[in-house]
């Protein structure tokens, strides 16, 4: 692959080339993987001028609808926005439920808006990998808000909260019962909560719901020196609230780019991202290298024939030695 | 040393070889590990015969109070008791709350009993493997009741949860109110909770809390298929209720026996040990083996001038070719 005509396109802003070279990152081939690399690298003085959003909500709470809101409203303000999303159990076939592109219909087809679905199985790590490099090849192409939207289950939450700047939370105006329906630890993570669905008959429960979530947020330790967690209202479904939201990005980038804790928070990001490719390539390695001694040693240690640093101890010997 | 003698005074219920064996397990000499694993792998076979729990409990709550009067009701039982702990924050000089022998002064004169303060220094992952071989020594010396505490901070009562058969928590009579002062998801890893101070004045207050917690307990999806979560009520002080709370470790481990569940448990402990002690060493020998070079790539990734994963890459091919 011409590595320097896609560069060119995607620092011009073409999404066939942005499009093309996330494939190639989402290559397990060797070559493909080198390739990428080189085309990254390139790239990297390129990145790091759009601001990195978060998302994730509770099932039902209507997540497309409002990213499709809140895209649509940022693109008419002359703004370019790029959906990814990370979910660990799509799988190649099954495809993530961004990959459906009927979920947002309109944004899909907005010149100023790039979706992309969740790169497909994998481990958490590799999935996250890949969507950290979508990130910074989006960025490169100008696009100026990056929406990172978790859809799977388990961890992955905690791990696009890792490479976001700021992470928002949806709920729905059920108010404290429906805090039973997200996975205890997210509301901690949550930068601002956004309440949706406050239209019509909902309007007043939403509000309630609102100061619940207010209160419980002053409960917990802040995330920021420099930033409390806000609850918005919004409704996707008649585009009100959408305004606010920006203003409080607006607000929260402001604030956490004059400390200087914004970019504290990358580089430390990048430096973990780092650690963490290191950990699970060594693992990768170390599995792919003593299948058959590996096996047996398990079953040692699983029967208790074997104490466990032992046979650690054993198997590390004999990978450094091959 | 004389491995040989040391593990026949072990198997003989020797304090003083076991204490001595614990000792070498914690040098980080590498010739005393040598002999430790040697020891740890003639011991195996004389391990796993006692029941291993879990302890925890809020600050002030009363902990080492609690130990004294379960640990000596044990020992009154006829059974031998083990006391360790887990502190990844205590030191070489500083030492933890356990080596304050005052602390238990009744349970740490019985001959009966055996009390070890945490193996000192260096990672969560160095301190809970010490511990771990520790635990299996104690049993190779005929201890009935290996009762682990956390006294630290962070993650270690996830680590003391992954090497027991049952975790115990204990609360103070404050209810609902006093869980913000247990870590978010403590409460999850509870196969017990034990709310004492029940005595006195507080008695109504333990009872109201009882319910709450039973209540709290419910809500949650049980860890178990064979076990539900249960709440007694006791007094450290009074002495009473301890002879409910062994009632109920005899009623899980007899369910947990019966099912399988408490072997296979153990199997699947033993091998996660096995791969955490791989992940450490392995990442362990890889920062050892290129200080420089590490430095510098860090350095290019926290400043943006080098991605991630080409910076892992290119520190792995260099830590894999040398």
């Amino acid at each position: 692959m011409d590595i320097e005509s896609l560069k060119d396109g995607i620092l011009q802003g073409q999404r066939r080339a942005l499009a093309k070279a996330i494939t190639l990152s989402e290559s397990t081939r060797a070559d493909h993987q080198a390739e990428a690399q080189h085309l990254l690298t390139a790239l990297l003085p390129h990145t790091g001028k759009a601001i990195r959003l978060g998302f994730t909500g509770t099932p039902g709470v209507g997540k497309s609808t409002f990213i499709e809101a809140f895209g649509t409203y940022l693109t008419e303000q002359g703004l370019k926005v790029a959906v990814l999303a990370i979910d660990p159990s799509s799988t190649l076939n099954g495809g993530s439920i961004l990959g459906d592109k009927t979920r947002m219909e309109q944004l899909s087809r907005n010149p100023k808006a790039f979706i992309r679905p969740s790169p497909s199985g994998g481990s958490l790590g590799g999935v996250a990998r890949r969507t950290r490099e979508a990130l910074l090849m989006c960025e490169a192409a100008g696009y100026d808000v990056i929406l990172i939207e978790t859809v799977g289950v388990g961890q992955s939450e905690v791990a696009v909260a890792e490479m976001v700047d700021m992470f928002l939370l949806l709920l729905s105006p059920g108010g404290g019962d429906d805090l039973q329906g997200i996975k205890r630890g997210i509301m901690e993570l949550a930068d601002l909560v956004i309440v949706n669905k406050a239209d019509g008959d909902l309007k007043p429960a939403a509000k309630r719901a609102a100061a619940d979530y207010s209160l419980a947020l002053h409960l917990m330790r802040p995330k920021s020196p420099n930033w409390t967690a806000q609850v918005c209202l919004a409704s996707a479904l008649k585009g009100t609230g959408l305004e606010e939201i920006w203003q409080a990005v607006g607000d929260y980038r402001d604030k956490l780019t004059g400390s200087g804790e914004l970019a504290a928070n990358r580089a430390e990001q990048a430096v973990s991202w780092m650690w963490s490719e290191i950990h699970d390539q060594l693992v990768d390695r170390f599995r792919e290298h003593l299948p058959e001694k590996l096996e047996e040693m398990e079953q040692a240690v699983r029967d208790g024939k074997q104490p466990p640093t032992a046979a650690a101890r054993t198997l590390l010997e004999a990978f450094l030695a091959g």
